[in-house]
């Protein structure tokens, strides 16, 4: 939660004079993203966020990204629309960093969903797969099954220094999915909407942001993450079924799944909950001690691992 | 720059029941202010600042600093005024922090000051010192000439690690201020009207912000401070000569400086110096290699220091 790359009055005002949405108003930097630098700017016209990107964002995918918020945005979708300079181009540099100014959307982050949250979150993921269809260009998930057992002997053979357990939950969780399912219908899927990743008001979905993971994959997976990001206590430790029950009827409520799929449905979570796992645990054991970045707990998600591996397709549901 | 205390959706909702405020639509934490927690809330009624206290601010000085910026934006000056719950009360508590809602204010904060912009400036902080008078509540400046020479000692002989000449500079700076001048016109003064201090726009003074070093001291020692935030550039290398005549020229043009006052200037424009190198000093020194807040370099004031040092009265207007 920071701004990496300071931007001052007068970069603004030159990056500004590049769009037709008139003068700074008000411009604040934001603690939003572990990722990029964001400042919410407010003009004569309307108000936006600025987003440099930092290192951890592949410049190469920018493009992608920005072209599948535009696109979804442009089906009417509650995800921020890039918006154009006067020569019509998307991505833009400012400070030595790609830059990128987007659509403002209203809305709250919860951190504790009700199931009517939960139902609404389920309904606006089906409805980003269904508005994914016809986006056919394709970007591999590089933190897919892949990249897991890598991602794990990155780790050193250090996981055991953040908790006894994590060595032997991690090993049973890479056996599990190295019979990962093949032949699922695949969309283009969010993979990272977490909580602080929707915002929400007055139980509607307002806004679904932060497409940097967003990827080619099976759309049973991208319910997985969601799965496991929204239906547990932030530990981990407590399993909500109401809110699992909720979130699986909202998006049943939009798209059909197949049989495949609802089967599928406890190992995709298990290796969603996986991938959180390693890389939590690789920036755990990477961060610096007294790094003002708040390092985030990789037992809250190998907890969540430990659970999908003992869970039954209806259990998914709550029941 | 950081938000140190979260604030869940859910917590905002309970702290904004207690106002008459609307309900929250957007909900951003800030990076702003390295001393507390800021929170940018839009309800369905207006726009609030959200401040959680941290621990450098001392908690039994909020009430004096919330009724002065009460007392200022009640007389019409561009200062964010505190506001009050349905019981009237400014001052709560949130998420174990003294906590406030304060009005949210429009401009952005330069970084190069033009000499229009440092004359609005100049003009405003004599407004400021104007409108103070009758706010007749006391808090005697912690940060004054008797706080140096141990703010020096507690850096432990440790000033040579940041810079070679730093010992010398502030040695030099201790003794010249040891005779401090007395009898100068008291004021509530600001005490840190930095540029990010300062909201503007269109060339217009739209908001005097964060007077959590506010104090009742001699005005023309405000001037000081005011004086080596705007008229140098930032790393204290080089001074500019209409800024500062701007910045005399716009207070001059609110209020009027006594011949005793104007003598007095370098030395207390060297005194704000000497207070800057040796805060940051001690930052500097005590901040954790690693941690993502960015230290201030002392030297950028220590240069301010030794210019002041051999500055007239009438280079202070950029004779």
């Amino acid at each position: 939660m920071a701004v990496y790359t300071p931007v001052s009055a007068a970069d603004l005002a030159g990056f500004l004079a590049g769009y037709d949405v008139g003068d700074a108003v008000s411009f604040k930097g934001i603690a939003e993203g572990v990722e990029n630098s964001n400042f919410l700017v407010e003009t004569t016209r309307g108000r936006y966020f600025l987003t440099l990107y930092e290192k951890r964002v592949a410049e190469a995918d920018l493009p992608w990204f920005l072209a599948l918020m535009s696109h979804l945005a442009g089906k009417g979708l509650p995800v921020p629309g890039p918006i154009r300079d006067r020569g019509g181009d998307i991505l833009q540099r400012l400070n030595d960093r790609p830059a990128c100014m987007i659509e403002f959307l209203p809305g709250v982050s919860v951190t504790e969903a009700t199931p009517a949250q939960a139902l609404a979150v389920g309904a606006a993921l089906a409805g980003l797969h269904g508005a994914a269809q016809d986006f056919t260009a394709v970007r591999p998930n590089t933190l897919g099954p892949a990249a897991w057992a890598p991602l794990a002997a990155r780790c050193d053979g250090r996981l055991g220094e953040i908790h006894a357990d994590l060595p032997d939950i991690v090993a049973a969780g890479l056996a599990a999915t190295a019979n990962w399912p093949a032949d699922l219908p695949v969309a283009t899927i969010h993979a990272d909407l977490f909580p602080d990743n929707v915002l929400l008001l007055d139980g509607k979905v307002t806004g679904l942001i932060d497409f940097y993971f967003a990827c080619t994959d099976a759309r049973a997976y991208d319910i997985g993450v969601t799965h496991a990001a929204w239906c547990f206590s932030n530990d981990g430790r407590q399993f909500y079924p109401e809110r699992a029950a909720a979130l699986m009827a909202g998006y049943a409520s939009a798209a059909a799944l197949s049989p495949a799929e609802q089967a599928a449905l406890p190992l995709l979570a298990a290796g969603a909950a996986l991938r959180f796992t390693l890389t939590r645990a690789y920036d755990w054991l990477n961060t610096p001690a007294g790094a003002l970045v708040t390092r985030k707990d990789p037992m809250a998600f190998a907890r969540r691992l430990q659970w999908y591996l003992g869970a039954t397709p209806g259990a998914m549901h709550g029941c």
